[in-house]
């Protein structure tokens, strides 16, 4: 089984006629939006928000009908991937570098859906460097800032050059190694005047797609 | 006697050689820069951070040396204007567009001077349009979320297209009339994901110079 194919294609199964839909991005729910289209194809009529440029692309391929925020203030659902997922349904995102338009995205609907294969299940949060967007100005002072939150801040490089995110920002991978609560360094995070936002998807997630036993499940909070 | 002048030039005494200094914007504290500029011109050894644009045009005029976070991480002073000011020091900030960058030099320092005329100082901020910056992205939804907290939010315009900040970002600016708790809105601003910065600068200033009964007065929290 692939695993991402798998648990891609399942949670598909939410996305309902009528509906408007957020879609994630990244290489599992990268078959959700396959399936989706395949629905559209079928003549399903949904309409969707999409999380960076790369799932625009994607998701015009496929004929999927796109909308923005200002045309409808709430998604029905959201199907988004991540890097890791605890036992209470805590995420670390951004790995792709759309974090923060996935965060947005997720914070517009009441059904955020997570899809993610058995090796981004673990215990606690951590091991997967946190990435935190960043304001360009003044973002050395603000790797510092974040460092002394107990990490070690290195700033992405797209080949030599800053990577820059959608939003014309830094992206700092921020290696905590454990993350012992996800909500209080999260908070401790967005405090900082030069942090845009932050991977944490904490209290979000109401459903993750994955893989236990060579079986893919579905885990409800 | 021209208030912005008077202020904007009695608050450079904080200046001293060997500091590090950052530079704010606007019309009140472009008095204080030129007088730097005069100090520099008469040998005092200093760097500035300047917090817009238009403030690093102005200082690289005056021959005042500039820095980025780069090199330095403390600011021994800040010296910048207000749209209003409270009997607390709580501040609006923004209208000139960098309030971003004027928090980020702000929080940088253990002393941020003020410098507002007499028609700046108010018992209650609110009167003056709160500017907040947000992501472009989603940007009508994050509007309507802060007009949930009770205000009206317009997006800033330049002639008939959006204004960008420094930072790539929109500036929507937020009339709330009154503000009762500054600290608490601007938490509740700060969690909206699609906001990037307030201008609501509390606990931060330490002195302000203002004008009292046609005198220059010095007040110290």
């Amino acid at each position: 089984m692939i695993e991402k194919k798998a648990v891609g294609e399942a949670a598909a199964q939410y996305v309902k006629d009528g509906m408007v839909v957020g879609l994630g991005t990244g290489s599992t729910v990268y078959y959700t939006i396959q399936k989706v289209g395949e629905y559209v194809k079928e003549g399903m009529n949904i309409r969707a928000i999409p999380t960076s440029e790369e799932t625009k692309m994607l998701a015009l391929d496929l004929n999927i009908p796109l909308v923005t925020f200002a045309e409808v203030n709430h998604l029905d659902v959201v199907i988004d991937g991540a890097d890791e997922v605890d036992c209470h349904f805590a995420l670390t995102k951004g790995g792709g570098g759309a974090l923060l338009r996935e965060k947005l995205i997720a914070d517009a609907t009441d059904l955020f859906i997570v899809v993610a294969d058995s090796s981004k299940m673990v215990e606690k949060l951590g091991k997967f460097p946190l990435p935190v967007e960043v304001t360009p100005f003044s973002w050395e002072r603000t790797a510092r800032q974040i460092e002394e939150l107990g990490s070690i801040a290195t700033r992405r490089l797209n080949g030599t050059e800053p990577y820059i995110s959608d939003n014309g920002n830094y992206i700092l991978d921020c290696s905590f190694e454990v993350i012992e609560n996800p909500e209080e360094l999260s908070q401790k995070l967005n405090r900082i005047p030069g942090v845009v936002e932050n991977g944490l998807f904490v209290n979000m997630a109401k459903i993750v797609f994955t893989v236990e036993e060579g079986k893919v499940v579905r885990k409800m909070k």
